[in-house]
């Protein structure tokens, strides 16, 4: 019995629904790439129009063929597709892949024509992936369902990374990019619009897939979150590191990828911290993606808990200059390269090798290739470091003995992790490298990347538990909280807030501590400066009668028809500094917490941290640890420290909005929270319900 | 006669002191280079212990010559190279080129040893290249005085492009990288240490070569600033670009280019604004240095003169994705993708080709190749796009028929900047694009980095005239000025200094309106606030009189010594928001102007803009556009606008601190400037005189 997972990446009876016998024509690809790369199933080419194709026997319909079929790969135009789904489902077949376009990429009408077609699907039990699917491929058996031009290759070379693709094109090109620098791979699968079969599917089917040891994502956007989550946590349960590239790092990038695929408007610091969470490895350069796979190997598991403040590279080297031209780009990432300290120096002019302190190691050529190794092995157990880069001059192009040979023959069962940067044009060593699952890099910038990934993932906390609250049945459970609920659900939660009360014409008596502040509270006037219905520093009972006159009459002036539920009256409160608490149940990954700098200036250069929600309050520290505004409450220049325990409690606290049930929160913002000597407060805040 | 560039870059007779008659050794590698590249001057190997080397004659010493030598080549230990310096000299030598290492770059009995040797030579009428050089090549002739193993290449391509670099190592690689895509090269000059002939003079020499039409720069620091200005003068003159790779835009990469070179401290951003101030085109990817060249080449003289605030680039593809990589990387750089306007699509549409209206056109194969080409070309010369950016999928691997050869054919004349990706792995493809001078980029990140390369560097404004001053012979000409001296000298230049008086106890009278601000001036006490020297907010005469008795005690508590001029007293301003100016006469490119964000929590978030001082109120405008910062005076969030006007002024008037004589002013600051509704006011200030 063919499973599911079979019948997607290993199927052994296809169909190929509109193949063509021009070979000119993308739809005769699939065919003619599975001969040239020797697939022994069967294959059954559909072609009412024809008896043979390519010199094969040629199949009027689905329903004619003499046996049950895994996947059916459909080449039709796109408004033919829905109406062939009842004969896939007759032929057997548990997969249908749709490379037809017209679908969801392509407006509203494709849109319904989408929904009709997965709606069909459903209801003949068939899975679809696609449509606009570019097809995916198994290089091990050689099925190649797929019109992608990158099987064009001569001859394809199997091994262990598999890689999943919101773009079609892309994929072929990484594949070519990979194969030439010697990677092989095991499955290659284009999801196109992911209407039923997702990203996080085809990965679940990936942790199971005995020739898949590693992931690579090629991604435009997140769908089908939950999923995906599930199968990253079994990817990672499984040792099977996930490498992601994804588009969106800038607001036109992201902006692209939308109007691109027809995604949902995504937030892309919400999908990063997605990602982080589920301890896969973002890179940032297009070349990472693939050269990244024997550090993510070899050391996938060995990942740090936690990050390092800086990380320390020990960086050996022929070629000063071009070791400065990956140390540079450290130095931007915020690793940093390590000077060797002296009990190491001493050790290795024991063993007859001389260095300097200096933290670029450079050996000008002046170390035999059995010192280079010597080296190197002792670097890769030395505690001082936790990383070593090697970067070779142009010996690596012409006298691979000198440096390339020692790092092949080296031992490597440390678990520090090793990266290689080879300075000249020289794909023998690069392949060479590769071979030996060596992490050999051809740029700089990639090899600094990598690097630098593999410290700044830190093992991947996932959210804290959740601590399920019911929603006190005393507030609304739509539309917007008032100021004064907002803050006693933070209240709740654990959020220390200003002594405040709700003072209304019947009820004008309160017992704070002068000087006050008085604000209008109305669930309509959530911009209270604007409507002028704020007064600050009151010092007096003479000053707040005044406020509780004033202030509702300035906000009705600002808006008539408001509903005005009191006067929010607070002691004033001291402050450090200021910070912003946000939270928002994202459309794309669910609830995520946001920490950040408070204050006008601060909008003007983004300074947050954002993880998925909820948070534990250790996580909640990186939190503080990442946002550069903290330095001001952590001893920078002599000022004075705030108390960052409680900011850690107050952030964890905030974050278990996710745990509101009876409600639902999709935003809250407290802003700002003051951070005191001794504790923090929130001072003003909303929650906005669904 | 052969003159200084002659002798420098295309020797005619060339001798080799030190070289060696075993292969296996870098001292025997010039003239087996030589040889085997078809040099056809001649070379005179000198080696007072061989008569033979490699089958040819060998010299015992310099002495011996039959005829005069245009360039020395020294491989002999650096502990005689001194010694044979006047040998060099009787044989004619115009240029001794020095391999020879342990001089500058090896602590303090290195650069002894070098200074002695630089000393001899100009005794003796030499110029020197290095020590510790890796010598030179001339690729059309053949001529090469280098060890550098890039040379064992079989053959050598001969082109137009030269490279100047301080890391002889990289410039091997860089060549290696360069040559396996297609590039020619004319001259390759490593400098070593700069000891005489530094990478200004090399550049000056390259400008009046005939082969070379481009040159490349690799960049560890900046040494004779002065020479280089004059030599990249020229060189934009002559129309031939120049394109710089330095190392150093992270701290981490500042202080290892220093450690690793011997050089002085260095601050990378001062370099950024001499390169940027002479047109240089400095990139952030490695690989951009060689393969931006043809985009410098075709368009160099073409670049806009001041900087668009988001230059628009027309983007065409056969890949949603692939196109989506690069432009990612454009959105973060600042650039911006546009999509086709109506009329623009009328035109295509009247033509035979049907787009969409999106940032991307996404052409899906749908256009032949004629429509192709007729799209370019219409792109090329359209009005509403300042560049155009094609990315081919994989028919750049399998079909360039496609996408490359109407890139090939297309034409080109128009000036507006063409840069090709090629999403898979396309070798040859990349080579014709290139054979074809068309700027064809490996990965997306290279890419961006040019495209935004060329626009962000704008036209390359020089510092504006000087308007020369005399110091005044009131003021002391060395040391610290006094806050009022400080001031008097910012408000000759023309900067509005707020309204004050320098009280003592024989003056102390005023005509200020209170409120006033009073604080102690003096030379000795820099941090007036750490001694409790200064009071705000002094409401009338009584506060004043306390405040003229208890500062300078409060001060002279602090600092026993210090000379107390007297009370600074300043009427109260008005601000909408603070800056800083600043004024250094820095170590590698001389006078600079510095306006960034004030205030403390500014100093958590680099942000400034930097020029070469002097600068003219057109480039003070730009400075003011650069700093994130000057949104809260220029309409954000409805916030009052700020005088921009004023502040353009005050930069430029401040920024004539570089036209002082008769005093050297080293570093200056005027900390806060507050910017108002009308005018701006420097409110407190600095000057340090050498």
């Amino acid at each position: 019995m063919t499973t599911f997972a079979q019948a997607l990446l290993t199927p052994r009876t296809i169909a190929l629904v509109g193949a063509s016998g021009d070979v000119k024509k993308n739809t005769a690809r699939p065919l003619r790439f599975m001969r040239k790369h020797g697939y022994d199933g069967h294959i059954y080419p559909i072609n009412p129009a024809r008896d043979e194709i390519l010199g094969e026997k040629a199949w009027p319909s689905l329903a004619e063929l003499p046996e049950p079929i895994d996947h059916v790969f459909v080449m039709i135009p796109g408004a033919g597709v829905e109406a062939i789904l009842p004969d896939c489902a007759r032929a057997g077949a548990k997969v249908v892949t749709i490379y037809s376009d017209g679908f969801g990429e392509a407006g509203p009408e494709g849109q319904a024509r989408q929904q009709a077609l997965v709606a069909k699907a459903k209801e003949l039990g068939l899975r679809v992936l696609g449509p606009n699917s570019i097809g995916l491929a198994d290089l091990h058996s050689g099925s190649i369902l797929s019109v992608n031009a990158a099987y064009e290759a001569s001859t394809l070379l199997p091994g262990e990374v598999s890689m999943v693709s919101q773009s079609g094109s892309m994929m072929g090109s990484l594949l070519s990019r990979a194969a030439a620098r010697g990677f092989g791979f095991a499955k290659s699968v284009s999801v196109g619009n992911e209407s039923d079969i997702s990203v996080g599917e085809v990965v679940d089917a990936l942790v199971d897939d005995a020739q898949t040891q590693v992931i690579l994502l090629f991604l435009e956007t997140l769908r089908a979150a939950p999923v995906l989550s599930r199968a990253l946590q079994r990817a990672r349960a499984a040792g099977k590191p996930v490498i992601a590239y994804k588009l969106g790092r800038s607001e036109l990038g992201d902006a692209l990828a939308q109007s691109h695929t027809g995604a949902m408007a995504g937030n892309d610091k919400a999908v990063d911290a997605f990602l982080r969470a589920h301890g896969v490895l973002r890179v940032h350069q297009l070349e990472t993606l693939f050269e990244m796979v024997p550090l993510a190997r070899r050391y996938g598991t060995a990942r740090p808990a936690q990050r390092r403040a800086a990380p320390r590279v020990a960086v050996i080297t022929t070629t000063g200059g071009g070791a400065a031209t990956v140390v540079d780009n450290l130095g931007l990432r915020g690793l940093t390269a390590v000077a060797p300290p002296d009990d190491f120096i001493d050790l290795m002019a024991s063993r007859g090798l001389k260095l300097r302190q200096t933290p670029v190691i450079d050996l000008t050529l002046a170390a035999t290739p059995p010192q280079y190794k010597d080296l190197l092995e002792h670097l890769l157990r030395a505690d001082w470091c936790d990383a070593v880069l090697s970067v070779a001059g142009s010996s690596a192009q012409f006298h691979p003995e000198y440096v390339v040979k020692p790092l092949l023959e080296s031992e490597k069962s440390a678990s520090k992790p090793l990266a290689i940067f080879l300075a000249p044009e020289a794909p023998e060593s690069l392949q060479l490298l590769q071979q030996a699952g060596i992490a050999a890099f051809r740029t700089p910038e990639a090899c600094a990347d990598a690097l630098s990934v593999f410290f700044d993932t830190s093992g991947g906390a996932m959210p804290a538990p959740v601590t399920t609250r019911e929603w006190s049945a005393e507030f609304p459970t739509q539309g917007l909280l008032n100021e004064y609920e907002a803050s006693q659900v933070f209240e709740t939660l654990g959020v220390p807030v200003a002594p405040r009360a709700l003072l209304t014409p019947g009820r004008t008596t309160h017992d704070l501590a002068y000087p006050l502040v008085a604000k209008v509270c109305s669930r309509d006037i959530p911009h209270k400066t604007e409507a002028n219905a704020v007064r600050i520093g009151i010092k007096e009972q003479g000053g707040l009668s005044q406020a509780l006159e004033e202030l509702p009459a300035n906000a009705r002036a600002y808006k008539a028809d408001a509903h005005i539920d009191g006067v929010l009256v607070q002691a004033m409160q001291d402050r450090l500094a200021e910070f912003i608490l946000g939270y928002r149940d994202d459309p794309l990954v669910g609830p995520t917490v946001l920490f950040g700098a408070g204050g006008i200036t601060a909008e003007l250069t983004p300074d947050f941290a954002l993880r998925l929600a909820p948070v534990s309050e250790d996580e909640a520290r990186e939190m503080i640890a990442e946002v550069r505004h903290t330095q001001l409450i952590t001893g920078w220049r002599g000022l004075p420290r705030g108390d960052i325990d409680a900011l850690a409690r107050a952030i964890a606290a905030f974050s278990q909005l996710a745990g509101l049930r009876g409600a639902h929160v999709t935003e809250a913002e407290i802003n700002p929270l003051f951070v005191q000597t001794q504790g923090v407060v929130a001072v003003d805040g909303l929650i906005r319900l669904d």
